[in-house]
């Protein structure tokens, strides 16, 4: 990883700022002759874009995207892919304020501190539209990985809104698409829209867990030892704005297990395939898939725009209160659900990839 | 990163296995003219080293480094230094029939689904003891930490074990050293210890939580958008065996707060310095440091290796019970915590080199 | 290096095809606070730019470029950098039969056989129409080398073309701008003209070799031993379509020579400096500068797009005669040499920033 | 490439000093499940051994390598091998002058400028001594490409020393290991031996050229634009000691043709194959290989130490006259040529694993 690329050999490199002419990504690495038309990305853009339901932001962007390299007749060619989407509804305004006061929870201040400036419209270069570019890029990944790995399916949603998580006992994947939470637990998601509509009015927001999994990843993918798959997961869903952990598996619940309740039991079933007695590994022994699914949960803070005054300074060093207005999410969590799929798609891209490249086709070693 | 390297400047390459003749660390990129000998390093290898107390596995490594290169007259040159060290206490013994089968939680069958063949000698390239390696290259970090930021520290410590955590109210960080747990809250170190000896009479093994802190460290370190200082973290701790799950500042704690709890409150103090209200980011904001203290927290698994007996196959897809007899940590985080140091300051130092390349000496932005 | 990007800490990836919509390049790990804005870049762009006298090719490109992120106010924000040029005088026309046909001397069949397919466009990804991408590139590389190296001049010409070399004793650095070769010796320039001329008339082409220059770089920069100065430069040049062939100093010319020939003698001057009786090293030795001139050259092979038929095969394998018609450069040496310009920028630059994250601000030790 | 480490995939790390305890390679990324052993690199490392012949250097050193890692019972594992070579024929003395005077023509008076202090033994970082770790490297690298290409064969051969070079009317590959020069022409051999007498008796030293050809390399290997086969040929020979020229094919000749003259024509053989006319291309179109030889070149310097006095400065700015005593190869152009053969096969299996990764096995498109 560089500073604004990720990936060792499906690598993406995002640009752009909030409120520029454009932003996009230029994705290098990709296999030749995979099917790839705007066609392919603009769904996965679409389920991201803001401004769908009264939860997210009410900025309308297009958020279309345009390839403007790296396709041919309908096919990659090998070469960089440029995808650009064009800012639109960056309203023009007076930020000469905005420009001189920090608000707090932003990367307003810390950018300021390290670069000496800053693009002051939007949050700039940190503002999540950013996730707009990852978004385009995966949607390439997808397109190589249906080629590559056609059994594979990559599913994101949310487990905890503030302090009130998912029943599992309730939980169902084709419910996700149902409601603007992308909860798997239709009870618990007309709670939180009961939650959500108070906060709003209150001018508050609020934090959530999302949950991302891989089905249908053969083992032996990931490599030891600082490319291990769930640091590669870990680093690429800490890199979404607004992720404050990631855990894998049983994750932080770990600590508390003992090591008999940990183990995850091996047993061959009828067909002569691994059967495991449970997923507390999140699919990842040693750095490499187990063929298991791989489970990774991050947790996303409230969204730091809110309409409630917050003491902060000014770049004179002024106290001032802060208040944010404008068109912000009240949990910035529901849209990271498409950046979290996102950002799975490239890394498992990336890592079958690398093992393609050191081991070969497919897994070496057979068991039975 | 690449499989077995990690940094960007200050470059890390592990290399060797638990039961080869050595091990140790290529380290490319240290700064010149630091002064380093094998007595700046070896203090941070005690504290990591196995058999010193009941707690650890009885393995006796002497863990003894040996500067092969990238030194003169005790000053670094600029060029590699090796750090090689020799494993002394690997007990010959037969390992066919360890060879055949697959530890439950461990990487032994994962590696063998990868490559087709795995070095099975006490888990050879997976095992815990490859994190010597990182512990003596982490020493060099230091060396060089201490001569760029002079009043930075780094302190890691466990915060809970199995389902009991300190209470922050008690915490101490004098006593850390003074238990065999690295705890600073001594009475809950007290619990833990009657814990843990009637885990290990069950042959039973538990998990852990280590917070890992950096105070000193000035604004402006880190980077936009795939090397924050966050997910460099993240990938960093993530890299250590058994962790499974990472953390920062408020954490998976965020999810449950508002925006208004959650809200890092700024002000100016009287001898005019930035004063944060409280600390929920970690010290850490869009990537880059805030100057307050980086807070860093990582879940580690129980020991995998337990002498109770869990369901697993062979090779040949046989059935079969593993109980793993030996030398084992009935809890692999205690020596966790200095590994999890070790990566703080690998990962704090090549930001400061990646800052001091992009923007020159220190942060750019002054407020006030 | 990657497939598409050049450059460690100042890094370059370019996109785009010859007949696309838009050709760029994204430049990543930019200094803050450097001003910058399209008027800085445009004039290196024209001065590679097609058409501009009838020894190069008569396509008709603006050139123009936008930059679409990365700068606020007119100065850098330390964040990437999108240059995008669009295609405007790419002619429709039918590509059905050279899409199926190999050019002698072109990518056409090695792209091919890699990926099974290749935009047959104007040469698609492989045309020498990139390198505008690396001009743009290096322009903002240049203002950054303005602000932290202010001295330093980077000049780059014509030495040779086809059998004719110049008289090192007239050469004149003035007279590079005053002739259409970027000739330092207007004799030279007369007769290459007259060459040029009749070349043309049978459709035919010819070859160069470029030098290029950079003085007023300190002593100190470059990294030993895969990181060289001169590995980079080397590797940098020859990365520019059509070269075959890179030496630095001596060169080729070293082979040659005796030790005793070959030794650059030093002595310290008047004012305290050191003084080399000679230059064989070409300013760089054991991969570092000396503080002597950056002597840098290039073969570049003549233009394979000829009027004279020349024999090759068809996709199916069908034996055939190629012509390749169009708009072409008779010596594309001569575009070439600000384009080893632009790639000499981007590597010093590079090589700066290494050098500051690694050893600080300018050399470490001094003499005398 | 980093500071100290070459290869994408394939990624070798050198590290040591001439006179430290040790030196040696880590390699990462190489293929699981290939037979090694010492006995596969210690042949090689044989080759380029010091003191086999009385035109090289009379240091003694066993070069003997050690495997400390990545290899179980006879077979790679896909985890770091660690490559030693213990250094046993450095011989103590006084290196207090040496310290403080610069030998024209090395790199002990840039080391000190960039770094501030050098380690003077033997040249420390900079000395030739650093190639065996490359050639142990590639004896690893040799192995893979055994098992990947059987059919490749990489020969290097000296082709010019001094003003003389071979004549190509007589080149025979067989006779290179028959003289001291490896030379392809016994002719020309006899008179390098003649001249070379007479130079080491006045104490001076020579330049050379050499040649490394790859032959049996499929079409479709290499990648543009900044991973190029030729560009990462070139930037590989570069980085070896005192090289000042690469080239490809006909390289800088290639200046002086015209395009007629340098189009290699295709023609479909007999076979079904294609068959080229010529080869100026030197096996790469595009940066990417044609299935043609693969001809790399490159110079040579002559070798710096030599027994006639030259004017130098000490590290004070006093004038010296600096004569080098010791051990020196007279021409040391004739142990690069292994040096050079040992770059080729890493830079093959580095660019083969890249084209496995991205396009799978094999080339894609198919002619005919």
């Amino acid at each position: 990883m560089s500073f604004n690329t990720f990936g060792h050999l499906f690598r993406v490199t995002t640009w752009g700022e909030s409120h520029g002419p454009a932003l996009g990504a230029t994705v290098d690495g990709c296999p030749p002759g995979i099917a790839l038309s705007e066609a392919d990305i603009q769904p996965w853009l679409d389920k991201r874009k803001p401004g769908q339901n009264k939860y997210t932001t009410q900025r309308r962007e297009a958020d279309a995207v345009e390839i403007l390299s790296g396709v041919y007749e309908g096919r990659t060619t090998g070469t960089p892919i440029q995808l650009m989407i064009r800012n639109t509804d960056q309203r023009s305004k007076d930020y000469g304020e905005i420009a001189r006061t920090f608000r707090p929870g932003h990367a307003d201040i810390t950018y300021y501190q390290k670069y000496g400036l800053r693009d002051p419209r939007g949050g700039g270069r940190s503002s999540a539209r950013e996730t707009a570019a990852r978004v385009a890029a995966a949607g390439v990944a997808r397109q190589v990985l249906a080629t590559l790995v056609p059994d594979l399916s990559i599913t994101g949603y949310m487990v905890q809104m503030g302090p009130r998580g998912i029943d599992r006992a309730r939980m169902d994947l084709s419910a996700i698409g149902e409601n603007p939470f992308w909860c798997p637990d239709p009870e618990t998601a007309a709670s939180w829209a009961e939650d959500l509509d108070a906060l709003r009015k209150t001018g508050n927001s609020v934090g959530a867990t999302i949950e991302v999994i891989a089905q249908g990843l053969p083992a032996g993918i990931g490599a030891p030892l600082y490319a291990k798959l769930d640091s590669e997961l870990a680093a690429a869903m800490m890199t979404i704005n607004a992720v404050k952990g990631v855990e894998i598996g049983a994750g932080f619940g770990a600590a508390a297990l003992t090591g008999v309740e940990n183990a995850d039991e091996i047993r061959i079933g009828e067909d002569g395939r691994l059967v495991y007695g449970s997923n507390h590994a999140g699919g990842v022994l040693g750095g490499i898939s187990t063929g298991q699914d791989v489970v990774v949960r991050f947790a996303v803070k409230p969204t730091s725009s809110i309409l409630q005054p917050r003491q902060s300074v000014t770049i004179d060093g002024e106290a001032t209160d802060v208040v944010t207005k404008g068109r912000h999410d009240p949990c910035v969590g529901i849209r990271a659900v498409p950046v979290g799929e996102a950002m799975m798609a490239c890394v498992l891209l990336d890592q079958i990839l690398l093992h393609r490249a050191q081991v070969g086709e497919g897994p070496r070693g057979r068991i039975g």
